[in-house]
């Protein structure tokens, strides 16, 4: 059996064999994570894949992604000045590292030692009011001032301002497209610029152009990488909102300027201030005092900041939801075990796991379960249930929810 | 011995006796309560004043209010149509009767009914916005046409456009002054047609120019009658947040209405806004959802609203604190028992209540002590402790503040 997947940064093989995987059929970020930690390295994983999507039924083989457009992709970043930086590299945001589904990949362009900082997220309406952009300016420009790095989604009004006045202390803009795809076109200076003085950061390869799904996605990264979101004017449907659910979600602060309520714009960071735990923030002292207690706390082991799973508003009192596109959610909001140096090679189970996959597959319906309930359900243990699920995830025969839910797939492709 | 004060309204004898013992010297709206109580009516406690005073070492002898002042007054109130209302009586309104220290007297002129109904206060900024006072007229309108009578201060700005919103549907100002002062001049218009249209209250005689401090005053009136108050842009120190803070010690509910952070007319409630307990207003919808609970239940026996003692903020907290003039605050917070037809001449004390006196005067000193602490002091009953503090009062030897506690006075003019 080789060695468990090295802390380091990865050689050019790891690296393209870890690309290859996140780039194959029905491979999600917790899939990537659980093959990692099953198989004990991108390799092994990526030479399992036919057999494990097989074991649970699947009768057309899975599209595993080619050598040749891994590298390519990679050559194509190289070109463009952006690393590659995956989930169990030691560079790798600590911040972006506590989520419960962290972006197995992130492409880096510019001052990636931003990414090391304590950082804030600022963000709010493309159409803001001369006063919203002379607040996005003064609250980003203090928070600069005071350490924070500040991050932002680049949009027009808001985003901007925020980047523009903290180009000389920090700032990431996360990008919904590809690292050379420059939208808004209003902003091709300023992303030319961050991609130099501040740091670009995108999950989507060179090239890629957003679709309107992308966004939302985009913005769970924005407050990922970020101790806490403040926004500032944003419209009652907004990414602004997004951004801020995605935050309480993760467990990070959720703070937002109050506006007059006959202004469109206020409806957006006044409904936030409506809900319990929401920071009002009237001037940068008030982010200021949120977020020192978790200064320096966000790369240490069981930070904080690291609850995603504990939702911090009912689900139906969010007035706008995440997609969370074609992925799953994990069990467990620990990071890569590979990233600590402790994941070793799967034990074979004592139960024959093809028996175990159908029997786990036999409890599920179209309703979502617990790991938990699945488990008492198959007589299982949590660990055989999570190996099955697993093996029936790339099949395609699951489909794995927020906190710990999954559900049968209807078989249509195979 | 007399029959207990009527519940049913005054006689002309009795409203005289009541206002003579009211202007007397050092009776404050606590000791008149206490005198009644413990003489049983007006009359004789205006009879035992000199003996009271005098028992408690008092040399010079008390000021008493001559009936011919008193009957001056009544009859100026008469002329302007303004009629009085002493707490005893039965039209005197339920909200207000339910604080711990309720005016003793108010004099009221036009639509008296509206103040045997459901109010909200809505109060503001002078020197407003456009889209301030838009929202004061819309929230005004809304809360007005859902059945609450709307009280404010009848300041320019916010409170003359909550005002004139509501004159078709019931609004009462409360004035700084007599009923016929008339102030601001610029609502010299608006305040004669509240006088016919809605309604003028005040606890001051007619023909009294407010002092600068008459305005604080005033305001615990307005959030008094009131089952809670919306604040509308205000400045950080401002007569609005008085009233704010009056409402949240009186056990009423606070609303403001949330404004951009960059305009100083948002500071007040937005200051508001960061206390727990305060609901953020963005619509008239808001403000109905606080108060429906309410609905009807102010007049009721231990009323929910009636909790004034229950300090809501720290009081290290308040941005501004509100004057107490002169005046005592009471140890419950219980009606006039008069007024529940449960009065009785005070029975004699076991122990030689001159003796007592003395002894609860022995332990006071400058820094202010608890009725417990004190009758713990002096082995006394809390009872007699009361009595002995009610003729110290009348005798100006010592102090009674908020939350029954009390101070010795250095004795200077006597």
């Amino acid at each position: 059996m080789p060695a468990p997947l090295p802390v380091a940064a990865l050689d050019d093989a790891g690296r393209l064999a870890c690309l290859r995987l996140i780039r194959s059929e029905n491979v999600g970020p917790v899939t990537f994570r659980e093959l990692i930690n099953h198989y004990g390295g991108a390799h092994e994983a990526l030479a399992a894949l036919p057999e494990i999507a097989q074991r649970a039924g699947r009768r057309r083989p899975l599209r595993i992604c080619p050598a040749a457009r891994a590298e390519a992709e990679l050559i194509a970043a190289q070109k463009l000045d952006a690393l590659p930086l995956f989930t169990i590299e030691p560079g790798y945001p600590a911040a972006l590292a506590h989520l419960s589904v962290p972006p197995p990949l992130i492409y880096v362009k510019g001052r990636r030692e931003l990414l090391q900082q304590d950082a804030v997220a600022v963000v709010g309406a493309r159409n803001a009011s001369a006063a919203g952009l002379a607040m996005a300016r003064l609250l980003a420009k203090r928070c600069g001032e005071a350490g924070y790095v500040v991050v932002s989604g680049l949009a027009r009004g808001i985003d901007g301002a925020a980047h523009e006045a903290t180009l000389a202390t920090g700032t990431i803009a996360v990008l919904a497209g590809g690292i050379d795809f420059v939208y808004p076109p209003e902003n091709a200076a300023l992303q030319a610029r961050l991609g130099e003085e501040g740091c670009l950061v995108t999950e989507m390869p060179p090239g890629f152009q957003p679709r309107g799904q992308d966004f939302p996605r985009r913005n769970r990264i924005i407050s990922g990488l970020s101790l806490g979101v403040v926004v500032i004017e944003a419209a009652r449907r907004s990414g602004s909102l997004i951004t801020a659910h995605a935050a309480a979600e993760q467990g990070r602060e959720v703070m937002a300027v109050p506006g007059h309520p006959l202004d469109a714009r206020s409806e957006g960071p006044n409904s936030l201030l409506k809900k319990p735990g929401v920071t009002m923030i009237t001037s940068a002292a008030d982010i200021l005092e949120v977020l020192e207690p978790m200064r320096g706390r966000v790369g240490s082991a069981g930070a904080d900041i690291a609850r995603e799973e504990a939702a911090v508003w009912p689900r139906d009192s969010a007035e706008t939801t995440i997609p969370v596109a074609d992925e799953e959610k994990p069990a467990e909001a620990s990071r890569i075990q590979a990233a600590q140096g402790s994941a070793s090679p799967a034990p074979r189970p004592a139960v024959s796991q093809v028996d175990a996959t159908e029997a786990v597959l036999a409890v599920l319906g179209p309703a979502p379960a617990t790991l938990d309930e699945v488990a008492r359900a198959t007589g299982l243990g949590v660990r055989d249930v999570r190996v099955a699920l697993l093996e029936l995830s790339l099949a395609g025969r699951v489909e794995q929810h927020g906190g710990q839910l999954v559900s049968a797939r209807p078989s249509t492709d195979d």
